[in-house]
């Protein structure tokens, strides 16, 4: 009984390029052993909301630890049941469609 | 050093109305004593990262007992040495404005 | 038949303090006459799909123009044939409670 | 000069399935001939403000034409003099940890 929550994070007083910290971010989700799926503009991982949250909460504390301000907003979505969310979701609205759609 | 935690959760499986489950999440939020402030789209909180989402995974599970999806969504703004931010930032934008705004 | 909209806006190449921007942004949602509620995360606005988003690109267009990067998160919560959500929501949970509640 | 926009809509008065209105918003996204990502909690566009908000609405109005709530979330990331950023952010993210990473 897992769920999804997507997440994105960074610092708001470093200038436009983010990218050293979100990669550092990436190492601390991959090092989590969860399922992830990096996107354009957010992460999603699966587990359970204690896993889930302890990575979130460890990419903050690193990123809190050089930069004086940071912006993180978190989507969940829970459902009674189910697992392997990560790819189910995506796999019903292609079969609803009847073909393969960019992700 | 506190931080502020906005986040609004409701079912998607239990119709239209979805009242008496956010008036439950109020009452954890209450309970737990943290400063806040409920808006018409969600509920600010100020506190640290450990209490805050301990308040968040209470209404979390206490949702999840009763219904079968839930969708949950969370912003996160931390800065360094700040505290108070609950009223300073709305203060801070009346001052620069010179006026009261509607809050 | 209107909905509510929560947005708030920022950008992320100015440094730290980017309470000069928000304001501006008020000014523009002030200057709409759309009802609103600023809170310590954002700002709650009831009204048409056209004009709700018009207000947020005005704020955008104002932002863009001095600042290389920004941020934006909107949320919007429609419901049929309802109208002034933006104190009917809150009403309606401290009904449920019985009591009045922080806003 | 265009933008990414994240964006994710579901009726929240239709039952714990709505892979069938998620499917919908899908062929009116493919339709608009922007470049998108679809992911496991929203999908990803890039284009410019007006023909971005111009998708998003459409879905709304299909999705409120047979709905009586809907919920909608939207995160934008504009930067200045940057194009091509639906690939380019993550093969940034890849390139600083000298590795692929999972999509």
């Amino acid at each position: 009984m897992s769920m999804l929550l997507e997440f994105s994070m960074f610092p708001t007083d470093q200038g436009e390029s983010v990218g050293d910290y979100v990669a550092r971010s990436l190492e601390i989700i991959e090092a989590s052993g969860l399922p992830y799926r990096l996107n354009p503009m957010g992460t999603v991982i699966e587990g359970e909301w204690d896993e889930l949250l302890a990575v979130v909460k460890k990419c903050y504390e690193r990123m809190a630890a050089d930069c004086n301000r940071l912006s993180c907003s978190i989507k969940i979505d829970w459902r009674r049941n189910k697992s392997n969310q990560l790819t189910a979701k995506i796999e019903s609205v292609e079969k609803r469609l009847g073909r393969k759609l960019r992700t």
